[in-house]
């Protein structure tokens, strides 16, 4: 190959997005996305062809599949014709790399819609979530494309914010664990996993999507980040994607601490960074920190984002007289290591040749279905089984509540049919959704039902009818909940934040008035996000949460209400008791955690994280530890008994939570630290140990290094963060230790029989 | 003076408050303040005689006047009696130091209570806070007393914090301002200011009492601390209380970098630091950063704390083996400085010498009431006339709500009847408080009053009375609000957070069912914080912010109504329109201050920071800077004109804003950066000049050094936040500047005749 020209280079650096300036033609104007600083920048990339955009070359296509409706082969034929662009009209014929959107599956039309994130979290099931991604990866492949945007690694920090749903939780080692399982999945598939947001996107202030974060180093080292750490060496994670947030006044794609000091020289990561859709340009446009887009640029590439997406506004040649050369030999470098990876550079490859299997491509085959099902069964939470559940089918059921008939109630925001079909009128899902209503009527003889109201608007006028119905009934199903969608077209997602907790519109009064009818009313909440359940608390009938569950979601949902399916879900966020309070997430220390009595406001919630129920019963005793006391580089088991002492099998997730008693800093009151889900048939004992290196131990100190620190530790294993039968304690002796990067990031967790 | 021991000078580092043991005996159980951490410490101290505490000497003695009603003669010989004791059980003989709380006026028996400090910073009047203090500090000082625990210079970052009655306000330079004006009156009676909560309080997380902080140097730096560092310069204050809450981990009580690097070495402070009450053993009860009370005591005089309050718990004689004494000869020597500073080693000082002036004291003269009456008068805030204010005397009045006949809604919870009275019922105030009702049957003929509900219970059995009240009536009066009061005891105060910016209780309900009657409604909100008025916004008839007025308040509100008094005060925070999405301030960059669509949620206030209307009206225009281009060492000016253009005198308060328009890290969209209230009669115009050094757009860069930057700055003047009218633009010019401890923290500003 010819050697590369500076021009050449900074191409790499670029992408372009066809499909995005096509949405005003052929759309529903009322779906448009009304976003001030993003129509800012569609306007400054929307006239540029790709013909022109790859006159040096060209970084990444973005989104091919994922912008429109299109199927397989319109897709494939539309990739083939836009890297042909990219080769004829560039001197050295570099591909781009193609990368698509694909949180809940790919996100194209047509292709499995997998539960949300945060319902992976509810799985607690690593392999599982692994299955999936695998699954995701190869559909993703045999379309050409080599990356994907996904996972989300942000830590809950307030359940308000709009993406939660997006997240995997609130506890660092979960969404550490399961996103490390997506990662391995996707990456076994051959695409690039892309980390996001980095970090501390899920802090803003209020809980506004965009909004300035305020945190400090250690809560950034203790918190946020060891979720990215984990994903890049326990899942081998390729790319990872700035947050578009500040930390307390430095935007993250502008800080070299960040994107460069921890990331490359503290962590050792060799992959990309690509930047957030359009965060580079919004460092000058929203963040005020650059005059103009291209020193916005400039300060992008030196702090460490490599590529630029999803269009060049801030990687522009201008860039080639504002920064030393190295940078822009850095960042393409990277990228091109990963197409050389990828293939695009081997002398057989051709447009063509990257969709060959493009025909085979089934892209919601019965496979992925079944994986589907099984992810939506086991991330649904049962809160409280009450006194109905499972119901009995000799029973009239009347299903009540917006949830129970719109199928893209199961769905998150990134989901194709949320994310992008709303401008598309009347060409209908692009997959088979069942409704929870054509579950239930499946799965029961004697079901009604009566809508009630809207996901969220203030129209009562169907409360009657609910009322009605319930009163005729023998128990009944509210189905409430989210409607997912973007920037204000939703109740849940990317720029659709809460203002408080209350169930949206007047979900929470028509429960009331089914309340008040005395038939028993089971609730069932279809959600992005945990609501404030603590007025209904104790006056339902059963109480069950499931989170955006996918396409598979309907039937899952009346299997388990039914009893079909054993419930054994945990919930990888708190169920607050009350709507304001927030933030606050389960891992605190005492003043945060504890209602003591300084503050009226009880921080404790209504269901604790972890806490989810069965239709069988469990227990969790015979507390063993290695050894009460260990040197603080040395490594302890923990084991205890679970039980299945009820009458059928089921599922029991054993958590271990660490509670450090005194720290150099203030200190969780508990927090988790290994976990696993143990199907158990009825009777049936096994005994489950942990590995507890003291590096799990490890936290940062008052020197901001991250040390493990003598004293004692208490050891607490049970069925949730509130459930914690056994307790013990180890004395950790000798020096403060500091770690270093090959710290152990993961408790291994050995099931054996009893 | 014999050389003293190293048990002599930490026997001077602690303190004793016998008033607290003696709250069980003989007071309200139903008042008693259950909380949890405290109680421990109760425990602890309550067992330990004076005599005993005495033994090597006594730092401090808290409390005597303000524990429990004492007339002035109880008190002083109480005073003189403890002080004997402290005498006659200590080698050396020095007297005790003698604090006392004094944030709304002394808080003792019978003492004038002025407005909540919230309200100070409605009057944007430093010399008017100023002469209040210097009243306060006299009968203080008459007393015997040398310390007074005020001002509270804590930042509002989040309206549903408890304690922001006790502020002054959500923006630096006006909490700066006034709390220094404070601090100088106080000095001026010779009675020590302290200044507190150092640092970070106000920004609990979930706005919790005593929460985790969640925050980075920067902000600390840029909005937190500069309030300190003011009042400290231009005050003159000589004693800092550190804040009981965590940043980032680290208890402000035992951060060296805080207490010392900051505190001392940068700002060159050389006054005592003494710590919250309880806050030593907190270190190891509640943020358990300390295995005890000793090891407590060790980290909190290691950081920097000089004296312990209110008891001797963590720094007791066990921290001689456990400190270099050149720690404890640190903190002995500046509290000793102080006790020489007030005479206390003089020769002919003896206890009762100190209260020689006691007989004198009029705790509650009319002096002091007619400063009360200006201060309320002066920090009423007019948010909007609507069509039925200034109330026509002719029409007949319904008042309605319970803020109108209880006179303790118009005081703060650190005034003594609402700090300490509850606990001893049937004593009545011990002052002359007339409530808003009796006022206004002294301002109007025709009221009738109902009061509907409660402050705060769920009670709406009194609805139907306040509906025919207001059926019978031409215009309603609606007061609601808040009842100041300590943990959990009340809607606002120490311990009394809000969940989220509904009026407490059935209030808002009450405004509904009287908004329904047709009949016009005035609200007059009487309370400690920001509620949320979108609700009712446009469709009440007049609408009046009272921030807790203090005694005289009732006569103030009914002047305010009637027009016989002019509204010149202004919003020291903003109210917000929505319930839910706190926290949130004036003072953000534009993510976080602007409606851009990102996030759903829309930011701006229903009325603004430094909003308020007047009975007649101004104009503000003319604006003249001095240069276009200044260097980042210059200064410039800024002058406007400003012209009353109704018909009878009035007060406006002109305001100066600065916005760095692009910055090294993200800067507020606009900062207050210059204020003077400006008394116009009809017709008259004044220039106001205000003088900017370039050291007053200084900020914390990216490396954390404080800089002034080169660059554009748009410099806004108008009368509020929202109404800036004048614009124009700075340019700094020169290399990036870094500051000093020398850097101006005042915008000095002249009035005069146009």
């Amino acid at each position: 190959m010819a050697a590369m020209t500076i021009e050449e280079k900074v191409g790499q650096l670029g992408s372009r997005w066809l499909g995005n300036d096509m949405q005003e033609e052929e759309t529903d104007p009322e779906e448009t996305l009304n976003v001030a600083p993003m129509q800012d920048v569609f306007a400054a990339s929307g006239t540029i062809s790709l013909e022109e955009a790859s006159r040096q070359g060209l970084g990444h296509l973005t989104r091919v599949y994922g912008s429109k409706p299109l199927t397989p082969a319109e897709g494939a034929a539309e990739l083939v014709r836009q890297q042909q662009i990219v080769l004829a009209n560039s001197r050295l014929g570099i591909p781009a790399l193609v990368h698509e959107e694909c949180l809940t599956g790919f996100t194209a039309f047509g292709a499995t819609v997998y539960p949300a994130a945060i319902a992976w979290g509810a799985t607690f099931d690593p392999s599982l979530v692994e299955r999936m991604a695998a699954a995701i990866g190869r559909d993703m492949a045999a379309l050409g494309v080599h990356q994907g945007l996904s996972p989300v690694l942000d830590v809950v920090r307030d359940y308000r914010w709009g993406r939660v749903e997006e997240t995997i939780g609130e506890d660092p080692y979960l969404v550490a664990l399961l996103g490390a399982g997506y990662v391995r999945g996707l990456e076994s598939a051959g695409v690039i996993a892309t980390l996001k947001h980095f970090a501390g996107y899920s802090a803003s202030r209020g809980a506004r999507n965009h909004g300035p974060v305020s945190m400090g180093r250690r809560e950034l080292l203790d918190i946020i980040l060891p979720t990215f750490e984990t994903a890049i060496r326990e899942g081998g994670a390729r790319s990872v994607m700035n947050s578009y947030s500040d930390i307390d006044g430095v935007p993250a794609g502008a800080d070299p601490w960040l994107l460069t000091e921890v990331l490359r020289d503290k962590w050792g990561f060799t992959g990309t960074v690509v930047s957030d859709y359009w965060a580079v340009p919004f460092l000058a446009s929203t963040h005020h920190v650059a005059a103009d887009e291209t020193e916005a640029g400039v300060q992008a590439l030196t702090a460490g984002i490599d590529v630029e997406l999803p269009d060049t506004l801030g990687f522009s040649a201008a860039l080639i007289d504002k920064v030393p050369h190295e940078l822009i030999d850095r960042a393409v470098r990277r990228l091109l290591t990963q197409k050389i990876e990828l293939g695009l550079l081997d002398a057989d490859w051709t447009p063509s040749s990257s969709v060959a299997d493009a025909a085979e491509v089934r892209l919601d085959s019965a496979a992925n279905r079944e994986l589907a099902r099984e992810m939506a069964e086991k991330s649904i939470v049962l809160l409280d089984a009450g006194t109905a559940l499972p119901l009995d089918p000799s029973r009239r059921i009347a299903v009540v509540g917006p949830a129970a008939d719109d199928a893209r109630t199961f769905m998150g925001c990134y989901a194709f049919p949320n994310h992008v079909l709303p401008r598309y009128p009347g060409i209908g899902l692009g997959i088979e959704v069942p409704t929870a209503i054509e579950a239930l009527r499946s799965e029961f003889s004697h079901v009604s039902y009566a809508r009630g109201c809207d996901v969220n608007s203030d129209d009562r006028s169907g409360f009657a009818e609910a009322v009605a119905a319930a009163r005729e009934a023998d128990v009944v199903v509210a189905m409430v909940g989210d409607l997912a969608g973007l920037f204000g077209h939703g109740t849940s997602g990317e720029g659709c934040d809460a203002e408080d907790l209350r169930l949206p519109g007047v979900q929470a009064d028509l429960i009331e008035e089914l309340l008040a009818t005395g038939t028993p009313v089971v609730v069932v909440v279809v959600s992005g996000r945990p609501y404030a359940l603590g007025d209904i608390a104790g006056r339902t009938a059963g109480l069950v949460q499931a989170f955006m569950p996918g396409e598979e979601g309907g039937a899952a949902i009346a299997g388990i209400l039914s009893g079909r399916v054993q419930p054994g879900a945990k919930l990888p966020v708190q169920i607050p008791r009350h709507t304001g309070g927030q933030p606050g997430t389960y891992l605190q220390p005492s003043l945060g955690a504890e209602n003591t009595g300084v503050s009226n406001l009880d921080p404790t919630p209504l269901f604790p994280f972890g806490h989810g129920r069965s239709y069988t019963s469990f227990e969790v005793d015979d507390l063993r530890i290695s050894s009460g006391e260990v040197p603080t580089d040395g490594e302890f088991t923990v084991t205890v008994r679970v039980r299945n002492t009820g009458e059928r099998a089921g599922d029991e997730v054993v958590q271990l939570y660490l509670h450090d008693v005194i720290g150099q800093v203030t200190r969780p009151v508990k927090q988790l630290t290994g976990f696993a889900r143990v199907p158990l048939e009825a009777g049936e004992a096994k005994d489950v140990e942990f590995t507890v290196h003291t590096d799990r131990t490890a936290y940062t100190g008052r020197d901001l290094t991250t040390i493990v620190d003598p004293g004692e530790i208490e050891v607490l294993v049970g069925t949730s963060a509130a459930d914690l039968p056994c307790r013990g304690k180890v004395t950790l002796t000798g020096p403060v230790r500091e770690v270093g990067r090959d710290r152990r990031l993961v408790t291994p967790v050995e099931v054996r029989k009893a």
